[in-house]
């Protein structure tokens, strides 16, 4: 295990806070981030986890994203609630909003949740699964960066537009996925590119507008959606959705606005939040979570079937035990950002908020 | 145009009304299905227009369906509403909910109707269209029979479980999809059966689970998930919402139910509706639509690029004018239903609620 180091969980979530707190985020902020970068880590999403911590200070660096300043909460409607995160990132307006909207949720069977103003670098699971460990079914939508071309064409203009929904379930993690409306993550691209591996195809295009099986050409042409016309009509709901609806931008607007190119693009989100009681004349929820068991186990009868998110539990059972190992140059990095020092330009990390992480020690 | 009848759309309404009454269908349940095989013949989808008489007619002669039941409305909670269709065909019932849904969505922002006990062999576009139509984004869910594997396995478990959506605009038909979550229809496979044509990739697998460019093999084995591992969590969600969130039937438990094997298997259905102007601090629904402009002439820019239900509304702009063109055979067959005739077994007519209809004379 040379050239990496052994983190607990906690020790991940007081190195975030503590290293945050130093670089002028607010405590607030700080918590929050610190929250999702450690529950990223625990589930060995790597490319959310630690390897993430400089974007969010560059981010505030280079001017557009506010680490410091409180989302302010207003309601639209009886099943409407709005943060506006006031251009900080989404990680405290989801926590912001979380309650309000589990809360109208009860109230009126379904609500909804307009994020507005934020700067998003981090997955949608964590906001869906804590709805379902409210007993809730959540949904996730946000848009951002145009860097996937709608199907049939040859300009990049959707973001990865990833879609979240997270289901409760008594006895085991939410049944829940979070999976870009894109045929791979920007970051898998990235990776075959370091690795001189080609592209599967069908996950891009080239700058001049045809199938390409190169990532250093994909990198300067489009992405494709996953699924042909459908994945793009789907990816055009998810713009709809974090944009028009919710009054704020689509992802070509939000590419516009990165005038920094700091890849932490701004925009909107939509999350929304069904309480399963208020759907069935008796509400019986015990019923309904045992109704959904028989679909699961008829999907795990299978061999080669599975359920999304598993890789994520059972990394989760792993780190909480034994904690995950940190590559040694991105620990250093920790350690100089610890001491207030300041990250390298964006580009030195690999220039993209989708990016993967290099392969664990 | 021999081997075949021109029929204006005004005809073709009445003829259906007619002949579902005479079958012994209630007024309003003729008048609900007319109104959408009508809407389906206008726009040339094909194997949800006249071709599905019989098959509406036969759900009920198998003591299944029921013709002349209407369904009744509860309020689950402010902003969900449920309709019991009392094991009618979802056409009425779906009616029946709207002017409901649209006025909860308009109070609360956001708001649910729940259809019951309902048999669906209707397409799922007619109902968000009208959403839109009063200036409302609309959500719709439903599941069906056991046709599709989940991605990885190999047995049917899932129906092609389609998910529809749309989105209002101001000087033209609503941005639109209603699509399966399967890679194709089940009428596409049958339709290459009868051309004695072979099957592209990633359609289906045959019973041996094996994938299968054999039509024959395909209908007795399973179809596949679109887009692989992230269409069958996508289907996997349409299930759960269809099925056990609203308290009715998974499609497999809807397949165990269809003992006379009508292909008119029963359950649930969801249908979401958002009020645009309760998703802002001003509501300015103008602004919103024309926001939204932006990104449909960004799409449609680019050579090769459209947006979903393009063709079905270049249908509508002809049939309006022209009427449509019904199949002799069809057309002999509608004429002995309007005399009281009983159509022949549901196998005479390809066995499947999902089938394609020959190609126009």
């Amino acid at each position: 295990m040379s050239g990496s180091v052994n983190m607990s969980l906690h020790a991940v979530f007081e190195t975030v806070e503590t290293l945050l707190l130093k670089q002028g985020f607010s405590e607030s902020h700080a918590g929050a981030i610190a929250r999702t970068v450690t529950a990223a880590e625990r589930d060995e999403c790597l490319h959310h986890g630690l390897f993430r911590i400089p974007f969010y200070i560059i981010g505030v660096k280079s001017g557009l994203a506010v680490g410091d300043i409180e989302p302010t909460v207003t309601d639209l409607a009886p099943a409407v609630v709005r943060v506006d995160a006031h251009y900080g990132y989404s990680n405290l307006a989801l926590e912001f909003g979380e309650e309000f909207l589990a809360e109208r949720a009860k109230q009126s069977g379904i609500a909804a949740l307009v994020i507005n103003h934020c700067h998003s670098i981090v997955a949608l699971w964590p906001e869906v699964e804590r709805l379902a460990e409210r007993g809730l079914v959540g949904f996730s939508f946000v848009s951002y960066l145009p860097y996937v071309v709608p199907a049939g064409g040859s300009k990049p203009l959707f973001g990865t537009n990833p879609i979240a929904f997270a289901w409760p379930r008594q006895n085991s993690e939410p049944y829940c996925f979070d999976m870009a409306t894109s045929a791979s993550a920007r970051g898998e691209i990235q990776v075959r590119l370091r690795d001189g591996k080609s592209l599967p195809d069908g996950w891009a295009i080239g700058p001049d507008g045809k199938p390409t099986n190169d990532p250093a050409q994909a990198l300067r042409g489009a992405q494709l959606p996953f699924g042909g016309f459908k994945g793009s009509a789907l990816s055009t709901m998810v713009e709809l959705l974090a944009g028009p609806l919710v009054g704020d931008f689509l992802s070509y607007q939000s590419g516009e606005y990165d005038t920094a190119k700091a890849g932490t693009g701004c925009g909107g989100q939509l999350v929304l939040a069904l309480d399963p009681t208020k759907f069935t004349q008796h509400g019986e929820l015990d019923r309904q979570l045992a109704h959904a068991e028989q679909l699961f186990t008829r999907i795990l009868d299978q061999e080669g079937a599975r359920l999304p998110s598993q890789r994520r539990y059972e990394a989760r059972k792993r780190t909480v035990r034994d904690g995950v190992m940190v590559p040694r140059t991105l620990y250093d990095t920790l350690q100089v950002l610890l001491d207030g020092g300041t990250p390298t330009s964006r580009n030195d990390w690999e220039g993209d908020h989708n990016v993967d992480l290099p392969a664990r020690a």
